[in-house]
């Protein structure tokens, strides 16, 4: 691949001083090296293939980085990037890494924001704008943002607040009739309306926002585009201009036939599936390919290519997939006697394990409501006061959204809606798909049943009682992420059986420990919900290790190491929580009778998180004079955002090693 | 008061009974009753005077609880509440406790949810007709929203949705143009085109989304919306009816005039003025007044009535509009020569302290966004990467919509924004505006900065240094509660003094502590953040008080307490660690060479909050073999939803008093 003309443009004002006659060939050139960046390294070429001309338009009228042009999720920016002097990192395979997937301020001056949330572009165009105007400046600024972002909430927040606001400010309305998934929502069907009538049809629902509007028709022919941004680049005021983008354009006519007729090409991309260091690119505003939604053709790229086919042909299923597929085999066996059985997925569904053959199949029983978190957490409500049993699955940072709502429309409300929590812990994801903030949200919410399962049958168990009359409220289950899979596949300790379903154990509190199997727990009682007591998976002494969710595996690891100690060899308990929504005080208490520390292990931040409200118990609690003091060590994640950090480099940071919990262990008890 | 027709209804049945010539004499009773209600019990009279005779409408279409109406807020739910069985409690000044200022379940079978924040009911309404269609029922679903909320972001979520779902689905839309304060956005000009035209012209948001459309223009005429309600009740699809109803109907003249002139009516009231019991009704979708906006008039209920005037007339301001004030007069002596210097207020200004007079002569350096918390907070981020300086104020419970956008686009994106947080903490609020969660979300946020100041002058050097040149990251500021303004209205300790600004301080390792003073730190380094440092305010020995923001004058108490005490006085250390985003790891070492028990007092739930984080700290830190380890006590609220429940039960409930506190430290030390 060589760059011709794209060699020799190091920036917009290169762009600017190229003849007019020649932004065709650019563009050409652009359209290739981006068909053959996706063959070798993968990435969201399909939404980067539509804005080729918009994107080299936009730095051909305006003047970057002075005008400020912020790109919704910004997954779309890889045209940008090679036009603002980051071309090689396309062009060379050897310099990929130049540049992360999403734009980035540390990366260059001509990216104005980190994003890879959804909707967010013209509220923050807003705020650059309104700075413009406070300090009476003429630079222009420009939002990005595509159809499919335009169903999240905040979006219509910006769009409302645009108009009010004055100004100029220019929202490039990239419509390429697709979302993650389908678009989903009542107003797909007055938006197409307004492209069959060239922009002319009401009702316009830009216009009802209050904003001045032009459309363009194809929105990949450079010259219209030109003279489209041109005609609007000084106006006083706000105004929305309409592209008509054709996603995946250039790629090879198969593609692009089956993409143009296929309109289930939902196409999802396994994020498990990929090299930690990949996870960096994927975001929720752009479709990716999946391996098994499509034939896998040798050297072919995709329409909506995430990354070569090729290279997830014959691997296994990770676990985001595993376990959605079999979470939505359980809930489908259901679907014929329990009519108000309902998955709900906010626009993400392949990458979660709900594929299109179980939405078809699924019918009704299946919603896409578009990229709508805050709705869907209150439809889930909704259906759920009415008698349904709704399941909602998506991503831990895509929950964030959702804060208030499960909060208030969930916790408070006490409704039996299950959300299922994908991708919650630490992984290599970038800085804007990290999933280990899930269980300090989701953990300090009252009333809210927070659910780790270390197993796959734990994982059905929990589902299936969370959907069932036994439950009256909310119940969110962390997902089981690759470490409880391989652990799985592998064989190893028998951490949950299926012959002791919902047995609640305690250790005595005698010298040594004994576990007490059976429904009741240490007082007799019957516990209201079957996983809020800890199980204890071996009765040890001295020390006890709660391993919750996905450090289970490295938990086993740890108590394995410790008993093959030749010095000083220690037959640990080992604890598999369950949950992290409520603390197991009667077993926490008989821990203490014969244990002098408790380690805690989690994959998520330590700061708000799970093992720092088992220190604050012991801490808080009345012992007796005459007991000595329950001594608590706590593994997890700092409070930091990270970046495309390998796993096995955040755990040597986060001291998350057999090697560092065991040597802290002997350590305290030696003090 | 006499409740002629409206004794007669206990039900919706009693209604469906009643000749239809009598509606509009019921519907004059019930505005009687509001107004007498008001004047004896306040509330939001305004909103439901404007919504009697849709309610009426409501229940004599309707079969409730067999047909569900959701309430957005529910702020507007009195009528509905006198018309399924609960009249009394308005018309009997002796049982005004027995309904809340919401719908609650718990209440009555005819409300479907608890609900006080904005926008969620076209969501939670989905979800009941998706239950219904999937079980084959055919009762109705109805949401009803006003104008205001109708700005929210999930709320155009909602309708995006309502029509892409299909079903029977009724969004009343209550019009009464009026927000909290004015109406903020581009859509209120095409919808005033809208009324004015009949509901003809176009653009027409509703279709827009999809939806089926019809208009009201009187909302007010009893016999026209029964007429309206029963022509869409059986349809198949959703509908949207869109009624033009007057906000305040039915008071005396003057009043309405004033309100229907006077555009900036924008009438907010201070939640801090009432008594605890109070506030329990403060809801945001409403329009409320403050003493200071209108002329004291005995006896009269005004047009948006919250209580009685006089009640707070001659009363001093409480802390929300006291501070609030101070920060907007601090802000407004610098807009002169800060021109990106702006204010952000989502709809709720005059309740914390910003007046109409400041509104009015900021100008361009104050932004009302409607009710969009996230929106505030990206638009917040975006003025500040261009340069400005934002501050943002709103109540914490508000801020819980705009969790994600404190990570992404403020914190991973290090913007020096401000966010004055008001209302954190403890108090006697509904559950639906409890302050109690805000240092747990707030405080696990990665890189965001988290202060709790203590003092008036601690409040304006902190909003100073986060506003100003030396900062250049987000910024929280807990504005302080009533406790602290109680305290420095009183005297008491010399907490934070004027000249000692930003000193940062910390005890030596010696047996008695001692004050170093200066801006740098025991080991010489500057601060890059002035407030990372504890604050010591008496270096005593044996028990150190950490006492955080809003707790920190039950912290002198208790010192005070402890040295008084005949038998074993203890000269404990005190504590203002002035924020809760960093440990400061010095003072906390430097503290257990002479202390054996720290004490942790916060107003929030402990769990997630911030005193388990200095447990955690001790708990973890690697100590030397001879120092013992130092004893951690934790006080703050429980996990738990609160409704109503008076300040001083809740301190009971959760030890936050002088008595337990040194009990529980004397129990401590015995061991």
């Amino acid at each position: 691949m060589s760059g011709g003309i794209l060699h020799t443009i190091h920036g917009p004002a290169d762009l600017h001083a190229l003849d007019a006659a020649r932004l065709p060939e650019l563009c050409a050139e652009i359209r290739r090296a981006l068909i053959a960046y996706g063959h070798h390294h993968g990435g969201h070429i399909g939404s980067n293939l539509g804005m080729v001309e918009a994107t080299v338009a936009l730095h051909r009228v305006f003047d970057s980085p002075r005008d400020r042009i912020v790109f919704d999720v910004s997954h779309q920016s890889y045209v940008h990037k090679m036009l603002t002097g980051r071309a090689d990192a396309y062009l060379d395979p050897d310099r990929n890494d130049e540049v992360t997937g999403f734009t980035n301020p540390d990366e260059s001056e001509h990216d104005q924001f980190v994003l890879g949330h959804t909707g967010t572009s013209i509220s923050l165009a807003c705020g650059l704008a309104k700075t413009r105007d406070m300090n009476g400046g003429n630079e222009h600024v420009i939002a990005v943002i595509g159809d499919g972002s335009l169903s999240s909430a905040i979006a219509f927040e910006g769009l409302n607040n645009a108009a009010a606001q004055g100004g100029n400010l220019i929202i490039v309305f990239n419509d390429n009739e697709m979302s993650i998934a389908e678009d989903q929502g009542g107003m797909y069907g007055p938006l197409a309306r307004l492209r069959e009538s060239g922009g002319i049809a009401e009702p316009n629902i830009f216009k009802a926002f209050g904003l001045d509007y032009r459309y363009v028709e194809d929105g990949n022919d450079v010259a219209a585009l030109v003279d489209a941004f041109a005609e609007v680049r000084d106006l006083d005021h706000p105004v929305v201009v309409h592209i008509h983008t054709r996603k995946g354009l250039g790629l090879p006519v198969a593609d692009d036939a089956a993409d143009a007729t296929d309109t289930s090409a939902s196409i999802d991309v396994d994020n498990d599936d990929l090299p930690d260091d990949r996870t960096g690119d994927l975001a929720d505003g752009d479709a990716v390919v999946a391996a098994e939604d499509l034939a896998i053709t040798e050297g072919r790229c995709e329409a909506n290519h995430w990354q070569n086919p090729d290279s997830a042909a014959g691997r296994p299923l990770g676990a985001r997939k595993h376990y959605g597929q079999l979470a939505m085999a359980a809930l489908e066996s259901r679907f014929e006697t329990e009519p108000g059985l309902v998955v709900i997925s906010p626009a993400t569904p392949g990458s979660n394990g709900i594929t299109r053959a179980f939405r078809a199949r699924a019918g009704k029983h299946y919603v896409d409501t578009g990229i709508t978190e805050e709705h869907a957490v209150a439809f889930a409500s909704g259906i759920a006061r009415a008698g349904g049993r709704p399941v909602l699955a998506t991503s831990a940072t895509f929950f964030q959204r959702t804060f208030d709502q499960l909060q208030q429309e969930l916790s408070l409300n006490h409704t039996p809606a299950t959300l299922l929590d994908f991708g919650g812990g630490l992984s290599g994801a970038d800085n804007t798909h990290s999933g280990a903030f899930d269980i300090a949200m989701f953990g300090n919410v009252p009333g809210l049943t927070c659910l780790a399962p270390t197993s796959e049958h734990a994982f059905l168990d929990m589902l299936a009682w969370s959907t069932g009359a036994g439950n009256d409220g909310p119940v969110v289950i962390r997902v089981p992420g690759d470490t409880i899979l391989n652990a799985e596949r592998a064989g190893g300790f028998p951490r949950y059986r299926q012959d002791d379903e919902k047995t609640v154990v305690a250790v005595t509190g005698t010298a040594t420990g004994v576990i007490a199997t059976g429904n009741t727990s240490v007082d007799g009682t019957v516990s209201p919900n079957p996983w809020n007591r800890y199980h204890i998976t071996h009765a040890g002494s001295d020390v006890a290790i709660l391993a919750l969710g996905n450090e289970y595996p490295l938990g086993e690891r740890i108590v394995a190491a410790l008993a093959a100690d030749h010095d000083a060899p220690i037959d640990a308990t080992l604890i598999d929580p369950q949950q992290f929504s409520v603390i197991d005080d009667e077993t926490l208490a008989a821990l203490a009778a014969n244990h002098r520390l408790a380690v805690t292990l989690e994959d998520g931040q330590l700061e708000g998180g799970w093992g720092e409200k088992i220190t604050a118990w012991y801490a808080n609690r009345a012992s007796s004079p005459d007991t000595a003091p329950m001594r608590v060590l706590n593994f997890g994640a700092a409070k930091e955002f990270t970046d495309r950090v390998p796993l096995a480099e955040l755990n040597d940071r986060y001291g998350l090693t057999v090697a560092n919990v065991t040597a802290r262990i002997h350590s305290s008890l030696d003090r």
